[in-house]
């Protein structure tokens, strides 16, 4: 089983504060993901500007792509990541359409399941050839009071059953990782619990540690 | 029963590309949304330069947000949108958090029917207080080759003897407007079928002349 990557969620209001923590982090996660509020603030040229600065890393795209899956694609591939999200209930020609142009850039698509989702749809996103999912704790789901728990293992155990490379996110710290263990997760992704630490280098380091005790 | 309203959803790539549309448009409509498109390519400041540039306009950030809905709400708010729209399968916090933003600036959210959603969603929807809903038939079902139809109206009048204003989108050409007749659709949206035209005055011109023959 890979050890899972460390992959954090730049959700930022700005470019420039998004910078301040890629320069603490970018050495010690493995992925940076331009958050969906970073997305919707600046735009794709967030996607651009991290590519350029950091040309070796992979890049996600978090936009949650509903609708326009190959033009929306094709302005965030464009601006050079290497991973995009649509959203759970997209319809499945907006995954189709989306999972086409990541392709042809080398890159793919990643499911974010968030809100209403069932097994019967993850079937079908097999079958349209989508084999990354991210499980996600909703961030008001987690201000609501929701923990961590069996059914999320239980859940995330079925859909790596299904083929499915599966990344973990949601108010997600270093000491909750244990919960995971045995189960091959993807990345483990995780934001202001990174960038928002006093020390975010040493927060990854935890989350590393964390990582090299339980895989 | 008031007319219903028409509104340019601005997907384009760019925000120079939307301004040509909106310098043709903009005095032959009632309503201008930043498409998701125009949204993830450029982000909010889309919102804030036509803000400027029509202070007198209402004006729709069509984010489908998803998540975070207190921050994404904040972003585009704040650059002066009237309406914001959230995705159906946000969890209910998330729309919760948007609305109460939207309330602060006097705004409004709209919920986009958009992929899998269900009519006991939809009173959960007005319990929270959500009177806005956007029927739509997304573009890459378009491309598919779906069709308007019955099944389309009904859902239509179901959600309007709900409660909610219903804003009615997805490949809509002026010709199609007659089969809405009698319902009380609060705008219809269309994007390349305005400023895609030859003439797009004239293809809005072609719009209204239908809602006023039809309401």
């Amino acid at each position: 089983m890979s050890k899972p990557l460390l992959q954090v969620a730049l959700d930022h209001l700005d470019i420039p504060s998004a910078l301040k923590a890629t320069r603490a982090l970018a050495g010690e996660v493995d992925v940076l993901e331009i958050g969906t509020i970073l997305c919707y603030a600046e735009g794709a040229r967030a996607v651009g500007i991290i590519r350029a600065l950091y040309p070796e890393m992979t890049i996600v795209a978090d936009l949650k792509a509903a609708d326009a899956g190959s033009t929306v694609a094709e302005i965030v591939f464009s601006q050079g990541c290497d991973w995009m999200t649509v959203i759970c209930c997209a319809p499945y020609a907006t995954m189709e359409a989306a999972l086409k142009v990541a392709r042809k850039y080398g890159g793919d698509i990643q499911i974010e399941l968030y809100g209403e989702w069932t097994f019967e749809q993850a079937a079908k996103w097999r079958q349209l050839g989508l084999t990354q999912a991210i499980y996600h704790r909703g961030r008001d789901a987690g201000l609501a009071g929701q923990q961590w728990g069996e059914e999320d293992i239980g859940k995330i155990r079925r859909l790596v059953d299904m083929g499915f490379e599966v990344s973990v996110t949601g108010g997600l710290y270093a000491k909750d990782l244990g919960i995971f263990k045995k189960i091959p997760v993807k990345c483990f992704i995780a934001g202001r619990g990174l960038y928002g630490a006093e020390d975010p280098a040493r927060a990854a380091r935890d989350f590393k540690d964390a990582i090299n005790l339980n895989w």
